[in-house]
């Protein structure tokens, strides 16, 4: 197998996963580490991931990096598709494939069509491949119920659950789900849209495309969870009555029927913590994952080994079902 | 979507129901049967099938078949690679692609590599693909625990069990896995090569390539599984200490550590019904299809459901990992 050369834009936490990740792949070779981020410009990267040094600085300049010979540029940056085009459209005019964990970028062309296709056209002028992914959206909620649905004659209906304990996640990760907030400032986070997990529209859009379900209404609800008792994380402490953390969900309709519906449960203490899939048709399918799947190592693992079959696949702006399916490898 | 066209060659119980099935995809036409059998030959199919007439008569002549205009031929007759070899190959020159049911067409390079790789070449000079796949192998035992190690960092060790009730499925699968045979019959019939589930090499093999493991030893065991009481199902009646099911292991080692374990588990009474994905590494993940997918309605689903992304594929011979997945559709 030839080595795969990756720059990494974006140095946050999942930027700095991936990398630490990578560098137990032989086949895999880290070029290049771009972020913006004062306290990170200059220095080592491996340095700022306890790892050794790695003999790359992080740069700024991502004009600079793009004319050094690399197979990938992967886009840890912004969850927001128009946020992130600027970044994504100067990688494929340099030739480079692109592997983003935008959220919004999973199934860009709901979010905008036309920058989903300008995207799309600049990336087949260029002969590169553009991708969104990463554990959810890109692997747990949309594609594996979308492949489990294989063995189905028929293809009624599908629900998604992701059950998970918060408690034994970051600390970041337990803010984002409003762990700790009183109902009151996490009803105020839902409506600032800083309480959400993003993707679930992209998701729900995936997998009716792919079903051939002609979904005619999307809905998705955001609450919290209400402690009824105290409770604790090894980072902070949710008295009885406030959030311990988020229920949201995603359907899609077609004539007012439920067609597809997407349930996240995330709270500290939680006694489920399962990744589940049920499919209605025939025959009915039910995949459950015990113990559910960890998100933090999950996207970043996703991410690489989405590589080798990324760089292989047509040109253009593409989405998890549109190429060959990824897996380890080594 | 443009209407895919496909014939279908073999008419035995899994082309049957490819056939049926495919009679409720409104994108998806029947242009032709072939069968050897003479008392299907000259009959209308929809007549063979009891779904009223189809105006599509079984013909033996598959070169005549062959002028018509279709996308695909779905090739179910024969479990042996060699065996199927020269229909596959005259459907190729005839510049139409070929989904396969053929067990050892899931992996053929394992078997015969210069047959396949003789395949191979004829498929991309016809500027056609071809693909073996089916329930098992094609997607329980294979695609789907490689597909499972995508959110893996590391992927150590694969297990994947198959816990099937006999009692529950049709009289030929459980004459198949030799339910009601004595153990001294059960062990000639496997010598024979007639109890066994056809695929595990391909799928273990076909599982190594894609996780990078270099297996250097394979082996199976066929086992009966005896009665310890007597067990009855709706055709058979099968006394304590003679055969109930089959018991079969496929093992991948590399330096004699198991990397890959394959278990089937099939016989009348089996009170675990389930499909488990085992995959070690980091992090574990465990995933179940309680209840099992069912054999008879998946491969027939498996075969519709991988058409449309067959036809956009590279040529080549492919397997299942090289191609876009494969998923419900209408």
């Amino acid at each position: 197998m030839k080595k795969i050369k990756f720059a990494q834009i974006g140095f946050g936490p999942i930027g700095q996963q991936i990398v630490k990740f990578a560098l137990e792949r032989q086949n895999l070779e880290l070029v290049a580490v771009v972020d913006l981020d004062k306290e990170k410009l200059g220095r080592d990267a491996g340095e700022i991931l306890n790892t050794g040094k790695l003999g790359i600085t992080v740069k700024e300049n991502l004009e600079e990096v793009l004319k050094l010979d690399f197979d990938i540029a992967v886009i840890s940056t912004l969850s927001s598709f128009k946020d992130v085009f600027p970044t994504v459209k100067q990688c494929v005019q340099s030739s480079k494939n692109v592997i983003s964990t935008c959220e919004e970028m999973l199934y860009p062309f709901v979010n905008d069509q036309q920058l989903a296709e300008e995207l799309d056209k600049i990336a087949k002028k260029n002969n590169v491949t553009v991708l969104g992914t990463g554990i959810n959206p890109g692997f747990l909620m949309d594609f594996l119920p979308i492949i489990l649905t294989t063995p189905q004659k028929r293809t009624d209906k599908v629900i998604v659950k992701r059950h998970q304990d918060a408690s034994k996640r970051r600390l970041p990760f337990q803010k984002k789900i409003g762990a700790g907030l009183s109902i009151e400032e996490f009803k105020r986070k839902v409506k600032e849209g800083t309480i959400r997990h993003v993707g679930f529209k992209e998701s729900v859009h995936l997998i009716a495309k792919a079903l051939s379900f002609e979904i005619d209404q999307y809905k998705e609800t955001v609450d919290p969870v209400v402690a009824d008792k105290e409770v604790k994380s090894e980072y902070i402490t949710v008295k009885k009555g406030m959030a311990k953390g988020v229920h949201q969900t995603a359907i899609g309709f077609k004539n007012g029927e439920e067609l597809i519906k997407l349930e996240l449960k995330a709270f500290l203490g939680n006694p489920s913590e399962e990744d589940t899939v049920e499919l209605y048709g025939e025959p009915d399918i039910t995949s459950t994952i015990k113990g559910g799947v960890n998100g933090d190592i999950g996207t970043a693992s996703v991410v690489i080994n989405t590589m080798p079959n990324l760089i292989k696949s047509e040109a253009g702006l593409k989405s998890v079902i549109d190429i060959p399916p990824a897996h380890f490898w080594r």
